[in-house]
């Protein structure tokens, strides 16, 4: 089938969610089926605002240049397309003869993603119509990872690094508030930071294990007394026994998705009063890491990039393969010493929705930690961390 | 004359502070006039308690690591020598036959330089005594910057450019609190981040101006109304009209040099809310950068790199030359149309205890941004920072 293809970026921006547009940009240039190539601007508003831009007009040393800058180049929104919009949404479409669609994004885009494809299939509208994998948390199902998490992760990484020289040299207690509503694989990705036993990041909290005050005092003072200091990495979403996020009684920000910002300084404040208050500790710090996880210039994960411009190119080929009607790229690790990714397709549904959490077996039996295998499975996807080193006479030494 | 040395590192750590560590020890191995490199741990804490290593003994394969590391290698301190601190630091450094002593830090260490160089002419005991200057503030009076500064100064670039674009994707108002308690050298190294007219930082605001909370929600609002977004720089320290910090009601912390503790997210996340509540903003975002500002791994100000090598080889090879008896180096611009610094030294008098502010020249008259003259002094103590772009439709538009 031959027509125009139409590709939109939705969700939270990341460092290489260009990557995708531009791989998709290229292997669509590549094909003889399509014809225009048209970008929306914010997501699904500027499909039914019919905001596009012509990408076929864009030399290709520009693309280049965009598939290297992060945040989404077309801009994004957080909205999910009603009944309504649909209607709006295909009137635009076959006006503009759009027979290839592309959303890059999260799980919340491939729902959207998703119901714009029932929706041709209910219309007899002849569309190919995909989703292209994105989002830091890494939370998408049947993905051994996903574009935009290892680029977030070596952030973090970084950040964490640096953040326990800093409490080397002056002491006391740091809190690090890393991102990642309901899933801890960024926060984890802190573990990338140690070199020796004595390396920060100490204690790591993700929303996949119950968060008690008590255990985090108990652990905190439990290092203290070990190491004369301790730097902790903590998600945003780590919630209480009730499930209830913690950070929630300190912010009403909601968004479209109905999801409840956590982005406040709030939680990393309150954790370090209650440490201060409850061990008497002089000194205790917080951050909170905030949006530049994911949108900072000059630190993205090579692999990262590379896997993002390729999912993208997969997911033009795959429409314009003819197999398929709709679905998703995935990323499964093959089995075997050296690290590599199959990237095949899946059907939407298989990733709309619902998400994923850290596994159980990439968190230490005391629930404050990551285990080796976390290691093992993060490390090729962020990629060697900057040198830094101490003087032999001070490693080993508290 | 010759003698032993004894280095140390006090106040907030830099990205760079190891490299004039290891540009003392690197020219202290030069020379002839010094047998023993002491490295004393935790500043003047680490004299008093005579916790030393010895730095001849590192590999120069680890001298060159730990350069590029950052944070203070040695650990630092926050304290000033009382009377009984000097006689205890006197015993210390004669017990150790000390001669040479190198101090790296800000004005607070240059303080501490001057009280034991004073302490050692009173007490005729003959000491070569030298502050190695050090500040992400750049506040140092005598000096056209500081190493430390142009390294911080590139992660708050970069990270105002990569914010820009996100806010860009997502639109609203986001405000980036960074540091500077009482010059707002850091915060206006943000307006680097511009390519384009529209891009961010659209709002600087610097401790030197006094804050209004009308102009500046007047300020965003202007912003709103032009571009549709709005993102602020602004400087932790910013002041009242009543010359008191608009952060101080929010933070308790006071250090030993009694400053107040600025860093919290409070000043960001309620400038969010005033925001949100009196422009009637949906999204408005805050974050404060907090401590990775001045220790991140991996972007590091190349020029920034060098010249903090060279002023710990410049203040070593002013005591050993024997011409000065204490000082710290300073660092003059050149004049001329390329870029370059001539190093000489100072009395310790001329950067102890007072510091300085953005020159009026640097602010533009409405108080909310740079000047022209700021952007040609702070880039080639940046750098260039990596690569972004965005689609030629996309510039210009809004």
């Amino acid at each position: 089938m031959t027509g125009n293809m139409l590709v939109a970026q939705g969700g939270g921006p990341s460092m290489v969610i260009n990557q995708s547009l531009v791989g998709a940009v290229l292997a669509a240039k590549a094909s003889t089926k399509i014809i225009e190539i048209f970008g929306a601007l914010h997501g699904i508003q500027g499909i039914l605002d019919e905001a596009f831009i012509d990408l076929r007009a864009e030399p290709e040393e520009v693309l280049l240049r965009v598939a290297q800058t992060p945040s989404s180049a077309l801009g994004s929104v957080r909205r999910k397309p009603t009944p309504d919009d649909c209607r709006a949404i295909f009137s635009i479409l076959a006006k503009r003869n759009i027979r290839y669609f592309f959303y890059i994004g999260g799980n919340d885009s491939a729902e959207t993603t998703n119901i714009i494809a029932d929706e041709a299939e209910r219309k007899g509208y002849d569309l190919r119509c995909f989703h292209i994998p994105k989002t830091i948390d890494n939370d998408l199902l049947c993905n051994d990872h996903t574009p935009g998490y290892g680029s977030a992760a070596r952030f973090v990484a970084c950040a964490i690094r640096g953040d326990d020289l800093d409490n080397r040299a002056l002491g006391g207690v740091k809190i690090d508030v890393i991102m990642g509503r309901n899933a801890g694989f960024l926060t984890a990705a802190s573990a990338l930071a140690r070199q020796d036993p004595d390396d920060g990041p100490h204690l790591i909290y993700v929303p996949e294990r119950p968060f008690s005050v008590e255990r985090f005092i108990a652990d905190v003072a439990e290092c203290m007394n070990k190491f004369k200091r301790c730097v902790v990495a903590v998600s945003e979403g780590i919630r209480g026994e009730d499930g209830r996020a913690i950070a929630e009684s300190f912010s009403h920000e909601i968004d479209a998705h109905g999801n409840v910002q956590l982005t406040s300084g709030a939680l990393g404040e309150n954790l370090a009063a209650i440490v201060r208050e409850r061990l008497h500790i002089k000194r205790v710090r917080a951050d909170t890491f905030g949006f530049i996880q994911r949108c900072f210039v000059g630190i993205t994960s090579e692999v990262d990039s590379n896997e993002a411009r390729l999912v993208g190119s997969v997911a033009v080929q795959a429409a314009v393969g003819g197999k398929y009607k709709s679905g998703t790229v995935t990323m499964t690790r093959l089995p075997g010493a050296s690290y590599q990714i199959d990237y095949s397709i899946a059907p939407l549904s298989a990733v709309a929705k619902h998400t994923r959490e850290l596994p159980s077996c990439y968190i230490n039996s005391e629930g404050n930690h990551v285990t080796g295998l976390f290691l093992d499975y993060v490390r090729p996807i962020v990629g060697t961390l900057p040198i830094t080193a101490r003087f032999n006479q001070l490693r080993g030494r508290s």
